[in-house]
């Protein structure tokens, strides 16, 4: 007997059909004699018509309204899902984040979790129940209902997966797995069966939109396993964990593309200490990621500071930007939004010299100027002509024998 | 400065404009220096969706799981209303059943209050806010979500009025008073100013559908005036009251009809004792409400035994009728549907003779044929057919110069 946690995104409850199909999936793991721990998200699109009706009233909701608003979108998915089991025969009772204890800080909003209390959960499920829990919630010191912000279904399972010291953690959603690259772009993508951490966090946070990194970092923490899958159907999905047993096997593991870059210069700022670090702070006290950065020593001790922000950002930053830009006598402002970034991940390229260069050659033999690099330990970023991007994807893709890759 | 408690129910905040409408009517009674505590329903039709939702999975939901999902409705409007308070400048603050603890027992889908802690509450009102609470809701001894059932945010707003002390109870709806009858049927009908809680007990259990006779049970029962007004124009409103400053005024109030009644006539039962006791005990352990009742003892010893009931009742019932009168020997049952009850109400008339003979003798003047009367403390009801229904309560309306009332 093993206790599972079971994962389901609000595309896989979106309505009555999906929520029995769902149902029928947790009973067929129950009736093998497994403990079943379920954490469900909202159906499909119900926390977006709730934020609809909540932008009609303010553009500035108080963070602790907003949250006793939408955490009753999973307050009515675990009602709903543990009533299909329970039409189907079997035991089920559905539990919100207050009534568990996920105790959290106080940041309404994206709040995060500090404590979970097992007790209740271990009581139903000593009576045989299948335990169904409102993901993304919690309550905070004054008991008062919190939310956990983006990635916080995920981060909900994970959390209980350790709490709980449950066998299995499984994140079940309508993405069948993780692929080297978006199977959209390159139809030869392979879907990996094995992943790391590292190279999940390096690929979530680059945009494959699976599993927010936020779960990856508690998972690796805790060292919890994560299986990967689709509630559509039964297709052997992709698991997440430690690094240990494929290190050697293969040095890049997936590709990856941001189209949603802006390169920014300020350009011939004059060459004095600390001229980065005051563009840059003004940039964070406002709150505004800055992602890669290349500064160059032009004749004249002048600088130019080249730096990238998503696109999102560009409205509010580009204020700041020509602001500190006058204060620091910069001659002017280039904007490019004609740019993406193009990215390798691998864990593997830490113990296999050349694969940035190997990256670099391939971008080149194909007539695709390299305008910014950066590098990190399993990673390497390319900023190109967002024209190139998707050749630029597809002949990494080839180049890293991706299509033949199997753990 | 006064305590109010305000309730507003699904209609008054049916959509953003009618919540901030709301709003700008609790944020007036606020400024006038008052502390304000309100009570808010489900948004309109809110309910009723999720109960489709639910009846799509199951045709018989486990009541816990009901509560968990209905009490979602409320946890929506109370969020609204609070950012719509909150946005016009005001500090406010929401609070479900759970947070404020509306301590109810087990009965998952009809719980009764037990106790309300009124810590939070004050604690919230000392920091001077708006305190927006869930109606219909409450707890139970082992942390689940239970609802009150029909009349629940009524009787939340009259239990949170009891156990705060407040100084007003005001009860709004699309509903802007008490009349002395349906307007819809005689235009000339009256709004009352006061109306005793025993003369709104027989108005509401007769179909004037404003005020759930429970909520009055209870503000009888703690002495609390309700002020019954509409929340979509400042017209005055009914309050409703103890009798003592009123009982000499007037001997009849108010005049209602109930078309939905069947009359059920078990025929020719032998005159036994103990007869009619088998017959309506079989109906009461089946959940039948019974409403009048006559025996008439008939030639040869053979009784006819004729009650009514509600047409909702009649499918399930008649198996039961049929069953019972064949036990006891009855020759006959006949159902008569082509019938309607019209009744008067008033606290006057336990001191005013004459007052039931004034209403038959207005009926028989008419060539209206009185089938079956019921005498209550102060309540006449007779049962007629059905075409002269509403020209019986606009004759009766007038006979008792209903559309003079004035207190």
């Amino acid at each position: 007997m093993a206790l599972i946690v079971q994962k389901y995104g609000g595309t896989s409850v979106s309505n009555v059909e999906r929520i029995n199909n769902v149902a029928d999936r947790i009973i067929s793991e129950y009736k093998k004699g497994n403990q079943m721990v379920i954490v469900v998200s909202a159906m499909g699109d119900s926390t977006d018509k709730l934020i609809d009706l909540m932008n009609q009233i303010t553009s500035n909701p108080d963070p602790r309204e907003a949250d006793m608003l939408l955490t009753t979108g999973e307050q009515v998915s675990i009602a709903l899902l543990s009533m299909a089991i329970q039409e189907k025969g079997y035991k089920a009772i559905s539990l919100t984040g207050s009534q568990v204890r996920i105790e959290t800080n106080d940041h309404h909003n994206h709040a995060e979790i500090m404590k979970i209390d097992n007790s209740r959960i271990n009581k139903e499920l000593a009576e045989g129940k299948i335990v169904v829990i409102a993901g993304f919630q919690g309550i905070n010191s004054h008991n008062d209902f919190t939310t956990l912000g983006r990635g916080g279904s995920d981060t909900t399972a994970v959390a209980l997966a350790a709490s709980l010291k449950a066998d299995r953690c499984e994140i079940y959603s309508d993405v069948d797995g993780i692929y080297t690259t978006d199977p959209r772009m390159v139809t030869e993508a392979s879907k990996l069966d094995f992943i790391s951490y590292e190279e999940m966090l390096e690929l979530a946070s680059l945009g494959a939109k699976v599993l927010h990194p936020r779960s990856v970092e508690l998972a690796k923490f805790y060292n919890i396993k994560l299986y990967i899958a689709s509630s559509f159907n039964n297709q052997p999905g992709t698991m997440v964990g430690g690094m240990d047993n494929m290190e050697k096997k293969r040095s890049v593991t997936g590709v990856t593309v941001d189209k949603e870059q802006v390169k920014v210069t300020v350009a011939k700022v004059p060459d004095q200490p600390g001229v980065a670090g005051k563009l840059f702070t003004k940039l964070a006290d406002n709150n505004i990621n800055v992602d890669m950065i290349i500064q160059n020593l032009q004749h004249n001790s002048k600088n130019d500071i080249t730096f990238t922000l998503h696109t999102n950002d560009l409205n509010k930053g580009i204020k700041y930007i020509e602001e500190i830009a006058e204060e620091l006598g910069a001659e002017n402002v280039y904007i490019d939004e004609d740019v993406a970034k193009v990215s390798i991940v691998g864990a593997g390229m830490i113990t296999t010299p050349g694969t940035a260069a190997k990256m670099f050659n391939i971008l080149g033999e194909n007539n695709i100027n390299i305008q910014m690099i950066s590098t990190a330990d399993i990673k390497v970023s390319c900023l190109i002509e967002k024209k190139h991007a998707d050749l630029a994807v597809k002949i990494l893709h080839e180049g890293f024998e991706l299509d033949k890759i199997k753990l």
